[in-house]
């Protein structure tokens, strides 16, 4: 059997060109004791992999240059050999990296049992975007009833889902958001109390319009100017949770926040997350958050394009905003 | 009796100038009943009195143009008419203002009571310095034995203080300072654990050197370079405290902290405090870093200058870093 997998072949300045990668095929070797053969069928596309590409180590290992792209997948057992941790035909979500088959003994990988086809949910809403967004603003933005919340890239896969999170609790929910198609989406799909279209206002004093008493939680997943916006508007023991960055992952010099001594002023609070530290609780909230699907309280959407070959365009999607949801690549039909 | 007051006469930009304030004199009315004439003795010099007199509201309100200049003062009460707060003799700490007298019914000062003639240590480590180092550190740093922790402006009023507290409690503590005699002095006689001298080393590598294990507390007194080079060395769960901002104070446009997503890697808090909100426990703060300076553990320091005519020069000490420990003006010989 042949694999087609893409490997890591330079290390980016800037935006990925197309020669960062490099797909090949290669001739799979036979399955030994324990083994098993997973044939990826969804491979996710987030926004931290542009950071596990630099030659810097920051909270994980940097994909070393040769090594297959590091991707979360959801995959399916077809064959195995002796014992194994999974049988045939089980799907599993995992680091499968991007790559239409892996031989694994099951390491990183869990089995997920898919009520209806819906996939690729395990690698959104019920995946790490899921996880990131409840954990985030639950614990990290300790966000209360009544509290001002304020989200940027909010119409992703995280702060979608963050977003819905704080309505339930309770929170009037303002997002941010590149285009008037996106503003639409979550005030009208999702039931956010507003939106602020980047790409055509005026951010400053829109969140000024939309949060006149200022902002009790910031969610933020986009750094840069809006970040520096959102600070103006701090209201007094506000959090702000850094759960990303993807204004600043390309640039070869991050841009920091000028106005943060706003922290100062308004005795503020400015924090880092990683959800890898909350894996001990993954299994409650994907209870929480599948349960809140089901009663039709969180609306779940995967934006996805298929073919392994088109693996670059798609993931610049992430960068350009060309896409609603969580981006993913089916590379099985 | 003539009063001297140093009123607020215009709105700086970027350094003040000479003309920002001006000193006149008037004269003193008679008291009326309830009322107290005080005699300011010694003025307290502060970073954040540069951003009272910004026209935007911060955490307190702007000094008004014409108003006398605000300030924290140790004034003693010479003139009482019938019955008063406090009494003939009495010594005061308090909101005086930069002026040799004023006629007050108490508001906004507090009794002192003087072991020997050290006055000005009432608004020095026993006043708001000396709270905000004690609350900064110990409330907002939540410093543990064992911690390594990294102050700037560390041979400043509230840096001594805080990088001292460490030491009592057990810290491994590196103070940034400008200047090889401030180097000294934090080692030899505050016994700090190391040095950088900001003016002379490259603060980058300096901080690699003094902290090879990396900061789990960085008290920042001064923005700017230095809090980006601390920014790079964050512990993981490391606090940032932003108590000031020295260096960004005079400037039209603030700089911010590029390397901020270092707090996103180390799950870093990075927070701001105003030392106003631990009021309610100022005399518990009081009380131990009295014992502690009785006790030789705590060394307090104040750089006195004399005339309210010398308030201008005086005060631009505080930027240039000609001073060391806490920057009194003497009124009243």
């Amino acid at each position: 059997m042949i694999n087609k997998k893409l490997i890591l072949s330079k290390r980016p300045i800037g935006v990925p060109k197309k020669d960062t990668w490099n797909l090949i095929e290669e001739e799979l070797p036979n399955l030994k004791e324990g083994e098993m053969l997973i044939e990826n069928h969804y491979v996710s596309l987030d926004p931290a992999m542009r950071g596990w590409i630099n030659e810097t180590r920051s909270y994980i290992k940097p994909v070393a240059i040769g090594e297959v792209m590091r991707a979360g997948t959801i995959g399916k057992v077809i064959d195995v050999k002796g014992k194994t941790s999974f049988k045939k035909g089980d799907f599993l979500s995992g680091w499968g990296g991007v790559q239409k088959y892996l031989i694994s003994k099951g390491e990183g990988h869990y089995p997920i049992n898919p009520k209806n086809d819906n996939l690729p949910i395990y690698i959104g809403s019920l995946g790490m975007p899921g996880m990131t967004a409840y954990f985030g603003i639950l614990e990290e933005g300790k966000i209360k009833e009544g509290d001002v919340v304020l989200i940027s890239g909010a119409a992703g896969a995280v702060g979608s889902l963050a977003g819905q999170i704080a309505k339930i609790k309770g929170c009037k929910v303002i997002g941010i958001v590149g285009g008037e198609k996106k503003a639409n989406y979550i005030i009208d799909e999702l039931g956010f109390d507003g939106a602020i279209d980047y790409k055509k206002d005026n951010v400053i004093k829109d969140i000024k319009r939309e949060c006149p008493k200022g902002i009790d939680v910031y969610f933020d997943n986009v750094g840069g100017k809006i970040l520096d916006s959102a600070l103006i508007y701090l209201r007094m023991n506000a959090r702000i949770v850094i759960c990303g960055a993807i204004s600043q992952y390309n640039n070869v010099k991050a841009e920091g926040p000028n106005n943060y001594l706003s922290l100062l002023v308004n005795r503020a609070t400015m924090k880092g997350m990683i959800v890898f530290d909350y894996a001990h609780k993954y299994s409650e909230a994907m209870k929480e958050i599948s349960n809140w699907i089901d009663q039709g309280k969180i609306k779940s959407k995967e934006d996805i394009y298929y073919g392994i070959e088109n693996f670059y365009e798609t993931f610049l999607r992430l960068f350009n905003g060309d896409k609603l949801g969580k981006l993913v690549l089916q590379i099985k039909k």
